[in-house]
């Protein structure tokens, strides 16, 4: 089967088109703040954008994209009205749910698809735990990767700091929607104060828990006034091509262990846990 | 401001434009086993629908329209392969947070548009919790209540047993998206059996716990055959007509008495519950 | 073996006992502020009278009754004091934990009899479930659904809002329990308000979440003055009869299809969820 | 007001009758094997009798009486047919509902009533919770306490081994219900092998987690052919003394510190628990 | 393999090195307010120091002993600064994760050693837990039992009152860590107006929640300046070689019946939980 | 004060030693399978021996040192006999009661020092969480990063892998605990076969869920035989140079904004979660 969203097709497709190579693709975003000029929905709508692009241009790869999770954990923004935000452990239990559902699918392989920083350091943890507990394979794609979790520091005249709502999401927003982006209203909001820590900072010997408020007033972090659509297309064609070529690899990937997809996952000493009879 | 998608707006426009009748309506739907003619995710697509067609044509409501929550309560049906289903208890957690989010966005009224029957019970219960834990005034509305929701028996055809991927679904389906229904693989799936006995059933004095396969071996129950794009047409119309009237009256419904919103849930001893400090 | 109270029975008794057809009986009721007129304990009071008249009427129903469960879902009425609520996912556990009690037993047929309207939305969630996770066949019987739960609208004095604390139950529990009953301080509250309103309201378009005092300051919803011992007969009887007949519809109850008792359930891909060994 | 079952009078009583001495009593039993002889609910059956010659011999102190909780924490029956038993969690989860309603009924004072053995432990830890996150003055009180639970070791001829069926209990049913028992099912059956051991066993100094199945492969543990209503009437008249008693000195208990009830708990730098708002 | 702290092997030493009567050894502290002569970690260093000893001095026990849980159940009190204490379901948690570890390691054979009083009753219910859910045989060991937790008064001058930051605790440091003893700012503290009850205390007929502030100001609750380095030596030296006999006992302990270790919890219906494929 | 372990002294230092500076400092390691050739505990041993040198060498930083936590997220090596986690919704459990505790002792920073890189993604949706809902200042810092976690890839010949057991692991044990290696027993173990892979692998565009065993048969994922005692010694004394000096940072550190330590998170709209009182 060429790639497809999944919610257009009957579940009864699945019996005749489920491979080993299946790749089911979960994109995920959020829902906040990101200030005046960016609507609340951008990294949902930059992921659906992604997955629309990915099922039309990609075919062979065979992908289900299955609806965007359009909540994610955005507790760095909860001081803003507007943003919606489910705690850690809500969402490790909806990715859980997801998990039986997709082992029930008969599918053995799942990408996300995550466009909201914020979101990663769960999304990674949870990756682990549905390898674990599931037997899937699991994986993480995004379209680019901020410096805050472990991306390269972008455009220098951020200063590694262009997290949120800055040139690269503006950018893209102005390329994709860009009848949703008040351009006018943007300012640039950088962490200027951050420069005077050595050890402290992204990428550095020491992370700190931090909200967007704290780290800047607006909330924004990093300056919109440099973007343009002209970058956002760059960007968003860089971003179509290598998580394309990077799912051409999920579709293919495999450990070569012993514990391997459909072979579970057993103690060194083969005992199970007992349960309640 | 008039009906919008809050997701196109920036967190920014809230101070200016919540109002003491703004509603926020919160869509949700499901992902699950329709049978060979319908997709997968038949519910969402139809609130989906729903919503677009009041925002467009119903401006005046101020609707604020959130991202639908495209997973729900489907354990009826998780034995088909395809149906992605939350747990109660991951659903009471979403909602529960949907509803701090809420209360932090300075807004008082949070309507659901649900279209999906599995989900409804799960619903009332969340809309008196987060009436009595965060103080809203909540609301549930659905496109069209089903037999075994406490709504009308719908055609006689169906003897009251056309509840999901019937004669209704699949008419309003043929309407919204065409494209996505193979009629051709309908067939009528009706639980005749039931008619066996006199207490048990829909609406009746004894109520039963059931899995869609349990009631048809298809997991369909109801007549597709019986469908057509010009019943689908006259349903949703009188759907967006109904709901878009019930909106109405939720914009401008209060309680009289002392609990009304913004005045919280107080004891009648007037103790609170203490807290570690 | 004809019907009996379990809990006065030896455990011992079971393996001889449980019959394919054997139901077991779990009255739930509430404790809950009814007004100055009825006593906190009353939902339960009249699942406990029903279920002691039908254990001593049909015993060839071979009904084996649990102790009723005394504490429900009364969020509504939190706000007065004496009322004792369990939160809904602390009555979702309790119900697990009952479902694998039930199975542990070798019983497949698991019937509540709800006396509290403020449970049932819930009790319908636990129905699924507990089809779906345990493997139980599932029923949920009232003495009578009240209009807000989809019954019928009862006397037209109480224009169908006569939900709780009204004449309804007021006249159960002059009969049952006259002593209990302060009639000289019942006072009709009906929310007349809610006559204002064409979609909102019980059974209607819209339904919206409430408390009592929301409704009606005294947190009673009906008119307690109308009530009479001769009224609460006919009714008790009623529900004695009906239930009684429902029951022995219960016991002979069978899905026609795969997933039948006793069968489990499964995917159809035949995927079982790994589990960490 | 005099001692009565709370659940008998309107919640309205309360705001007249709640005074600095009031005791809330919540009787707690189980639900589970007890060998051939006694019946499953033996455990609520005693505490309801307890509670109901207290509220009747015992005016004067002016108990409230809750509804027996009727399931309790029966981990070590449930490999018993007919055991219903609660997980620790759920178990928890009531108990601190419960606290939060009583704080909300404006009374200071809840005493735990308890009939088994098995819930000791953990109500033991509930009643600390209660008071450290609700403020109220908690108490556990037993009609005798077994020698698992730190109580005396009982007749010689039992050696400190009759905790589950035996002497105690079954004299006990025969006084209060010499219907439900069967004593000629009864036998003798205690753990004689735990002689074998200096450290281990009951009051000793290595505990260790047991099922009554463990112990003995009846689930009895003790001898109830030692039993006589004679004794079991001598034993409940002591119990009804001891509890009375200890319940009026419950009714004017006080702690001379700083953190008595009504004043709340807070911590020595005056730093409370922040929320997100 | 001789006794050791499993920490310091490798994890492979497990397949050659475990017996059917390998005791794991998990002692258990806490951290928390002990007054202003004793530091917080008091309870956790006595029992790392006993395990140390038996390390050494009991080889031929073969324990292997896990790290000291440092943080345990200390409600009692969080009033002061410096305690940090877990939750009961967390910490319930903590000990059901455990449990499965232990399972993986195919070791059946868990002993806690516990240190403070208010774990007691959490790990009584735990043992059980894990004996039920995951078939371990599970021990609880102490150093030395306080009054309020079912052990011998102590020191008469303490009047059965030394639980806490006393005679004992502070003698056992002076012996074990004199260094961290600040005796200077020790004072009696004992809550002496508990003598006014007859029914109500420790070891009495109805036990009651406490905070240690609510029974003495100071949350000390005993006379430290009875204690002595002589006395701590005498006491340490006691629970070395009665925990140590102890584990001996613990090592060769066996059920007699059916469902000793590795046999599993089975019903008596043969009837296994069933779970959502 | 100088710096110190917070066990050691009394809890009523803390009202005279407490400064808007002071750091508390939470060392968490893990149990798990380091290979044959190092022991179950050698990330809490490295930690463990951090904290002590930072201790002893820098005085001035006015550190508190908490106790190390023992047992941390590992499901990557449940596989392996003798390793212990726990799942991530009970470590998120216990860090919320730690951040309760850490509050109410009157400090706003809390640093980790962390010895697992299977905790890195939790610990930073923890910090983040804490700051969150607690207020507090968090911080995170690691004696290294590997390269799974975003740190440099180390040794060229372990080719960026070497993220387990392997050199750097393997010589900071020979020098902090030369008698716990057991170098004989250490064999290279590297996952060659991602080297297939382009856009899979760590800190490329696509992370996969993986557990040791999936990685290499052995568990270990590096190259413990180029490990030696003197680059141990190298990158030990590296880190307790780099972890000092950003510890003096994390003591000076603020955030500029409006939402500073003491000062708690407010919404936008100034309105609080209400809660049932």
């Amino acid at each position: 089967m060429t790639s497809c969203f999944l919610g257009d097709r009957p579940g009864t497709c699945l019996a005749g088109a489920v491979r080993a190579t299946t790749v089911l693709l979960q994109p995920i975003g959020a829902f906040e703040h990101h200030g005046p000029h960016l609507p609340l929905h951008t990294d949902a709508i930059v992921v659906d954008e992604l997955a629309r692009v990915l099922v039309r241009d990609r075919p062979e790869l065979g992908l289900m994209v299955l609806p965007t999770l359009s909540y994610g954990l955005s507790s760095e923004h909860v001081w803003a009205a507007g943003t919606v935000s489910l705690n850690p452990a809500t969402l490790l239990a909806v990715l859980d749910d997801l998990a039986s559902s997709v082992v029930r699918a008969g599918i053995d392989r799942l990408a996300f698809l995550n466009g909201h920083g914020g979101n990663t350091h769960l999304l990674r943890v949870a990756c682990r735990e549905m390898r674990v507990r599931h037997g899937l394979l699991t994986f993480l794609l995004q379209p680019a990767l901020p410096p805050d979790n472990g991306g390269p520091p972008g455009d220098p005249r951020e200063e590694g700091l262009g997290i949120h709502g800055g040139l690269g999401e503006t950018s893209m927003m102005m390329h994709l929607r860009p009848e949703l982006v008040e351009l006018e209203k943007a300012e640039p909001s950088l962490p200027a104060w951050l420069r005077g820590y050595t050890h402290l900072g992204f990428g550095r010997a020491a992370e700190f828990g931090w909200t967007s408020q704290d780290l800047c007033e607006s909330g924004v972090i990093g300056d919109p006034t440099l973007a343009s659509a002209e970058l956002g297309r760059q960007r968003f064609e860089l971003a179509v091509a290598t998580v394309g070529d990077a799912l051409a690899e999920v579709a293919a990937f495999d450990f070569p262990g012993p514990a391997a997809p459909g072979r579970g996952i057993r103690s060194s000493t083969g005992r199970a846990r007992r349960q309640v009879s």
